[in-house]
């Protein structure tokens, strides 16, 4: 089995790229580092002192014997580069974590807005030219989010990617269609994740690409077993207001004495995964690859739902912390339900690592352990998502965003 | 009013710019002349001798004592002097027809395709966030394609962009909701407008930015009375395998003396508009704006549906031509119903020129006049929905495709 990891840099893609090593694949990782200059774009860094990727992919050949390749370039800029390691390698899956993936970052401004949408979309447009293009029959696997859905379904079970609905005709007839779920994004990040659904559908059925999408809640948590094999394999952790979950960032404000900030009555509903789940459900994906000719699979990646301010009071609980209510910058209801699907890991064998279980090791192994870097100023939110900021520190005439490395 | 219109030297945007000057609106018009390279790179011509934009705009000051003004940058690419542009001008409506509009020259190739993707997304997107940036309340007026809806509608009545549909929940009640269409693109050009409008839709929720999205069917014809004011006005005709309608290559194949090619059974049905019907709905959608708050507004720009099959029929009975069945190059079914919804520009007056009124018309001012001109080799549709075909001509080391000009 030969995979092909596009940002595998990342906070997903690392740990991902270490399972499936681990677990006998040959791994080739693509990654432009645009995570790591985000940081200095940011002027942040990740709590955990992560290793440059040399020293990163030699800690792991020490550690298992296994080498993985390491590849430098921009998916969304350089189509031929990608489209000759395809037919070089030949994988038999690409994961596609090759996006950028902050809500927050993408309302930054409107730099910020077409940076994503360039990126994000290019990206995976390039995939999947490059996969046609090849004549090699590779399944993409890429990574989606629950955002797609919008978080207001009037009490129904949000199911995996396509909604059943009946159309009544002008004849009076009733038609039953199986559509892919009206997509209802709550930031820019969001919509290019729902204009990617669009490229998938469309190469699927044009092409006969096999695509799974995955449909990823919140990912929680820092290590897996592999990540923790040796210090210079530890995986990042964001705090700040733009990369760091809401979890992530309670945590930090435990550590460094802060009251937890919950934004407006935090009565948003959001899904969670832990990252142990998640690089265990992309291995589930590619050994259960959509057949020649199926639609695109969507499946739900998730494991459990809880409010904003109910997380709140589990670290709180655990630390001692106060909570503090704050303004919300985003444009979303105040309240939302959220029941979800997720039948289909579950039956492909997938075991949850719960919040209750495993988040007091996030906070001891990680949160406390590392305090001592946390930049306290970076852990509030900033991003709003209705001004018209300016793209920051931009020549006046500066060309379309890129991220040519 | 005041107008601005991107894309304003293609074959819609020169003649609606026209005509919104002609009605009293101060006209901009941006574009970077990526059409007429286009004719480059495909080694075709305009059927009828369209004059450089200087001499255009020259003619229609002669004419009409009208100025147009004209700044030739890419939208795509160039979203800071677009932004200045839009605080400078300060326009009503920005006419968005700054995207790639041909199905099959998007399916050339891998380039083709991506090209078509990295423009029409990035053109969209920064229309977008430069309204928004500039804190203007500007309305978005955009050429979008029927083909959104796709071509399999059971029977069913397309409706002006939202479909009212039941669901049915966990605990048997049934929600009505109304949703966007769903989409089912049959090209990659396609597939672009259709993430254009989950575009719309995102910045319409989150910034309140008035849309009006124009789901337009086949345009034919070639001249509007403004055009024809002045030689140096004449419209573009396209007649080549990739920008020329079905019509238009009929109309030549006839003109030239050479049997006209039906694709497949001739089966399809597809949706027309003539060219002075699109720049009147044009105008009108800009007079019936959408409310502040509104969602956005989707019309239907049709006026009438055809066989392809029968297309050429009429086209043989008026010029004596010939038919010739020959195979489809596109992914299409063979045989296909259209019933649209037309309502909304009927109800604000638009009373449309007949394909049996105007047709004549462009067989003895158009085709026969210029028939001179054409390139025969040009004619048959070349471009293949299934071939990968690599990007013709491009070092293998290429960047992202871009129109930089």
């Amino acid at each position: 089995m030969r995979v092909l990891v596009l940002g595998g840099d990342g906070f997903c893609g690392w740990p991902t790229a270490l399972h499936l090593s681990e677990a006998g694949a040959e791994v080739v990782i693509v990654d432009n580092l645009s995570r790591r200059n985000i940081d200095n774009e940011l002027e942040v860094s990740s709590l955990t002192p992560i290793q440059p990727m040399r020293v990163r992919l030699a800690a792991w050949r020490e550690a298992t014997g296994n080498e993985i390749d390491y590849h430098r370039f921009d998916v969304a800029q350089h189509y031929y580069r990608l489209l000759s390691l395809l037919r070089e390698f030949a994988p038999d899956a690409v994961v596609h974590f090759a996006e950028q993936r902050a809500a927050p970052y993408s309302m930054k401004s409107s730099w910020h807005k077409r940076y994503t949408v360039t990126n994000n979309l290019n990206a995976t447009n390039n995939v999947l030219a490059a996969v046609v293009e090849s004549g090699l029959d590779i399944h993409v696997v890429h990574l989606g989010t629950m955002g797609v859905y919008g978080y207001g379904t009037a009490g129904m079970k949000i199911p995996e990617g396509y909604l059943r609905v009946e159309i009544r005709t002008d004849d009076g007839r009733r038609i039953e269609q199986e559509i892919l779920y009206p997509a209802n994004p709550g930031s820019v990040y969001h919509m290019t994740k729902t204009q990617d659904q669009l490229a998938f559908a469309y190469y699927n059925k044009n092409d006969k690409v096999r695509v799974t999408d995955l449909h990823q809640g919140i990912v929680w948590g820092t290590q897996t077993p592999q990540t923790q094999r040796d210090d210079r394999l530890i995986n990042r952790f964001d705090y700040d207001g733009d990369y760091g979950t809401v979890l992530n960032r309670f945590l930090m404000q435990a550590a460094v004495g802060y009251p937890l900030t919950v934004h407006g009555t935090g009565g948003q509903t959001r899904a969670f995964i832990h990252i142990q789940d998640t690089v265990r459900c992309i291995e589930l994906a590619i050994e259960n690859a959509p057949k020649h000719g199926e639609r695109v699979k969507i499946l739900n990646q998730m494991t459990e739902t809880h409010r904003v301010r109910d997380l709140a009071k589990i670290v709180s609980d655990i630390t001692g912390a106060s909570v503090d209510y704050v303004d919300n910058p985003r444009n979303e209801d105040a309240e939302n339900d959220l029941f979800v699907e997720n039948r289909q890991f579950l039956e492909m064998g997938l075991e949850p690592v719960t919040l209750a279980n495993g988040l007091l090791t996030e906070v001891t192994e990680i949160a406390q352990k590392y305090a001592e870097r946390c930049d306290r100023d970076k852990i509030p939110a900033r991003s709003q998502w209705r001004a018209a900021s300016v793209g920051a520190g931009l020549p006046a005439d500066a060309d379309q965003p890129s991220t040519a490395g």
